[in-house]
């Protein structure tokens, strides 16, 4: 058992569902105030966050680690091939909630930073961990209110590794360099209710809707780019009618959702969406809500440090890639940092035995100390 | 207070919420029989029906009155003006839980008879009662097991007048003389439920319903004739989505309904149908019900007679119609019987304060009567 999977397994053991921290930012802590970080507690409302410093010998970089102590919650335990919190091995691979999102990043990382600081102590810039208790909640008091805290300081990211598991098939396979945005949308559409053998005297808000939302659901947003897949429009939730199968209902609700890229903006799909419904003379409310503006570091020390440590790591070329939901990388690349998101394996994140193979800690640990050698030796 | 009024009152002191009878029945009997009537009862499953004939001394056309007993519930009663069962009588308006729908025309119907059979005891042909508790509710108990039954005794109506609240400014200014017929379906669309992130792991069945649905709302299903208004094609429900926001739904349901005219079928609806669905390339189930046929009266003694009697007792001439909800005359025509429904001032029924203007009863009796006197005599 090797000291990040050792720290893995102890974190996966206290069971942080969101927002609770459950004990595992004290146990992180205590191992980087050792080697000399200096801890800066920000408890915002039920949100534990902490934010931790060490400073190099002279000028440089500051570099942060970024990343969440909450799991999402297991469902039913019994479903589970080993106990969620138990941190099994077996045949290699480590079961438990967290353990690929992202506790396993965490131990990596604390190690790595241990082994790096150990050979260089006197290390150029600054290295910095920004770790919050609620990224799989609401994320209203988590990494938001740490950045805004930092803003305050006037103290600014240069580079953050955020360590949400960006592999696919094997650990360094994909890293992500940037992220879709993510707008909401609660449409209400209005009409007049009645009863079915009256229609003249009412008017169906889902016929009115129904050739708006075809074309919402047709629509072209934009091709997408190098970096960014085509912006995606999705409805997820419908529902309009009394239950009763003889009255018209008075209105329809939609909730429906665009990812996209940065060749559109919150304000264009908007005022778009607009349009159409103008268009189809509909009677309604719409309320938007941008939970995530598109980000994206193309180029730049980060990624060139990152696809080095995975080559020289790994042996492989890695793939940047932009897909996928949001990340707390959203709040932080708007203040102009560098931002890459490498992490284990996702294929079992938020479901029933969630595991990661153990090797790949050790592998993701190696990496992540070999990014900290790109860029503050 | 006249015979017609006080029978009425003393049927809206019972309390016969559907399928409850609550001794309607024998009252409306009690003085049948008195007047030479035959009671057949004939209990349903947990509904009262009856079927009551007076001979008349020489050969003639079966007419039957046909209405129902059981009420709509009255929701809080503390909303109501006057107690739903009280039948107070205030400024001329008698009030009470089916005043209106139909108590007020069973009272009518009743005294009707009493009148023309004391005047006329060696009618022609035969007067009957075809009464359920059964017509609100689910209607499988009531009028369409009568008419089962009459079918297996080898009887057949001639003449149907139903006591159905057909006018709408005052009595008899509206008769119904057909009503549309009415075709339920429940839709289920069917794609691949996925992360709003990853659509196109997904497949979303709102995406794939919507322009489908837009035609369907858009088809000009007939145009209608002289006697039925265009076949009309109504969602009444529409739900799809599990609640969460970054869901795509595995799955979409719609349940939707045509009232439709006798230029339509209900095999031609459903034909249109799934070549629009199939059309659009959905995955799907559809289950349609056919709650009923279309019927009408184009012409014909009843008919006639109904229009006749309108006149000599309100002075004024009566409009045809087919327009409006279905009613148990869509059991009772496709035996081959004429039929018109014809009963008091709708504006009140199902609602609260239901009433009726209490002279309208008796002008309603008399119409009655004077149909009878045309058909009969
Ligand atoms: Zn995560
Ligand atoms: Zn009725």
């Amino acid at each position: 058992m090797t000291p990040t999977i050792q720290l893995a397994s102890d974190l996966i053991r206290l069971r942080s569902v969101t927002p609770e921290d459950a004990g595992c930012m004290p146990m992180m802590v205590e191992r980087l105030e050792k080697i000399g970080f200096k801890t800066t507690w920000l408890r915002r409302g039920d949100t534990d966050n902490f934010w931790a410093v060490r400073e190099g010998s002279n000028q440089g970089p500051l570099f942060a680690f970024a990343g969440h102590t909450d799991v999402v919650p297991t469902g039913p335990e019994d479903n589970w091939r080993h106990p969620p919190f138990a941190a099994h091995i077996e045949e290699g691979y480590l079961y438990g909630r967290g353990a690929a999102d992202m506790k396993g990043s965490l131990a990596a990382m604390v190690v790595a930073c241990e082994e790096f600081i150990a050979k260089h102590p006197d290390h150029k810039g600054r290295i910095a961990f920004l770790i919050t208790s609620d990224e799989e909640g609401p994320a209203h008091n988590g990494t938001v209110k740490v950045v805004e805290w930092l803003e305050d300081q006037g103290e600014k990211i240069d580079c953050c590794l955020v360590g949400e598991p960006s592999s696919t098939a094997c650990v360094g396979d994909v890293i992500k360099n940037g992220r879709r945005g993510s707008l909401g949308l609660e449409l209400t559409v209005y009409g007049i209710q009645g009863h079915v053998a009256y229609p003249h005297l009412a008017e169906n808000p889902i016929h009115k809707l129904a050739p708006a939302l075809a074309e919402l659901a047709a629509e072209e947003w934009d091709k997408g780019n190098d970096f960014f897949p085509a912006t995606s429009f999705q409805v997820s939730n419908i529902n309009g009618g009394t239950g009763a199968t003889n009255v018209i209902p008075g209105e329809v609700k939609v909730v429906c959702n665009w990812r996209f890229s940065t060749e559109t903006t919150a304000g264009e799909l908007e005022e778009r969406t607009r349009a159409i419904l103008d268009k189809h003379g509909l009677k309604y409310t719409a309320d938007y809500k941008l939970s995530g503006q598109p980000f994206l570091t193309a180029e730049g020390p980060l990624v060139e440090a990152a696809q080095a440590a995975i080559r020289s790591v790994a042996g492989f070329d890695t793939q940047l890639s932009t897909a996928g939901g949001t990340s707390d990388g959203r709040f932080i690349a708007p203040t102009g940092a560098q931002v890459v998101e490498l992490g284990p394996v996702n294929a079992t994140i938020h479901k029933v035995d969630e595991c990661v193979k153990a090797e790949d800690l050790d592998k993701l640990k190696d990496m992540y100390r070999e990014i900290l050698s790109r860029l503050l030796t």
